[in-house]
């Protein structure tokens, strides 16, 4: 694990995604758009959820609701993608990954706090790696575009999640339990899931 | 119930809310507060969960996306008087109003989904209802004004709702459900909570 000067930079992803991976949301990309939707909806729920949870954390609960905020503007945006296109929104089922990486959230506090800011930050993590490999590899110019401009946002939730991490927890207890964790996300995606998501 | 040309407008409070209730908001302002900020993250939280539920409607979806994101952005705004008057965001034991009328909610689709809108949509109304007294009897003008301004937006909501109800269903059903809904509302505020809160 890379670390530059602060925790907002830190280069935490143990492997990058495969060209596997790459090679399965291209050709699907209908469905990865659909699935895109439901991780927007998913990450305003996950922070709504923490600060339902910790709601004396003040500064946690600033910096979430702007999150929130942001990942519903990007669900809208998702959506009118899939309007464009013809696409019904519609259920979808997720792949293992989401919840194999909140089962190893500990169920003590401030374990549990520590964990749930640490796994948001690693998914905010490889979502934008992906929506940057989409921004590379898509042909079509304008959906190119659209992926190129959600990624800046998804660097800035995952700084903010480990900066929180780092606000709230001793810097050794929260690199330590990140490494493990990160090592865990990567393992999570050495099989690609057979069906095309955006963690596949 | 006084129905006015579209359901948007429909005048759905069987009972205003009592004088007691003023007086006991008005005597506790900061503890108003802080449940108000616990409402606008409950009625985010419902709008998405509903979203989560019901991802193929639309309409819907477009419509509580804007619902959700206005209210964290309220959230955001009560949080800032808290933090202007020094009260620290904690946890608030919420009154029975909540989960009584969620217990109305009828399990077999698609009533559910009907249910679900109206009790939203009651609950909006209510809030409409009771941030104006706030507005009219706060002695505090700046906080009255902010209580004013949000006022619209809850209005604004509750006609999402009806209107998301005359869109999915027949109107006759959907207005003499919305009937027993709202008589069992008001019937929940007749005796006062003892602990001052937005739905006591």
């Amino acid at each position: 694990m890379k670390v530059i000067g602060n925790p907002a930079t830190i280069n935490v992803l143990q492997q990058p995604t495969s060209y596997a991976w790459v090679e399965q949301a291209i050709t699907n990309l209908d469905t990865i758009l659909l699935d895109h939707a439901h991780c927007e909806l998913k990450a305003a729920s996950s922070a709504i959820h923490l600060m339902f949870r910790y709601p004396s954390k003040t500064k946690m609960v600033q910096e979430l609701t702007k999150i929130a905020k942001e990942e519903l503007e990007h669900f809208d945006q998702v959506n009118n993608w899939l309007e464009k296109r013809n696409i019904p929104m519609a259920p979808l089922n997720a792949p293992p990954y989401g919840a194999a990486l909140k089962a190893q959230i500990r169920h003590q506090e401030p374990l549990r706090f520590l964990d749930s800011l640490l796994v948001s930050g690693l998914i905010e993590a490889r979502s934008h790696e992906r929506l940057g490999l989409l921004s590379t590899y898509c042909l079509e110019v304008d959906l190119a575009a659209f992926y190129s401009s959600l990624m800046s946002s998804e660097a800035r939730h995952y700084g903010v999640y480990w900066r929180l991490a780092d606000t709230y927890f001793a810097r050794d207890i929260f690199m330590s339990r990140l490494q493990e964790l990160a090592l865990l996300e990567s393992e999570l995606l050495t099989n690609l899931y057979p069906q095309p998501r955006v963690h596949s």
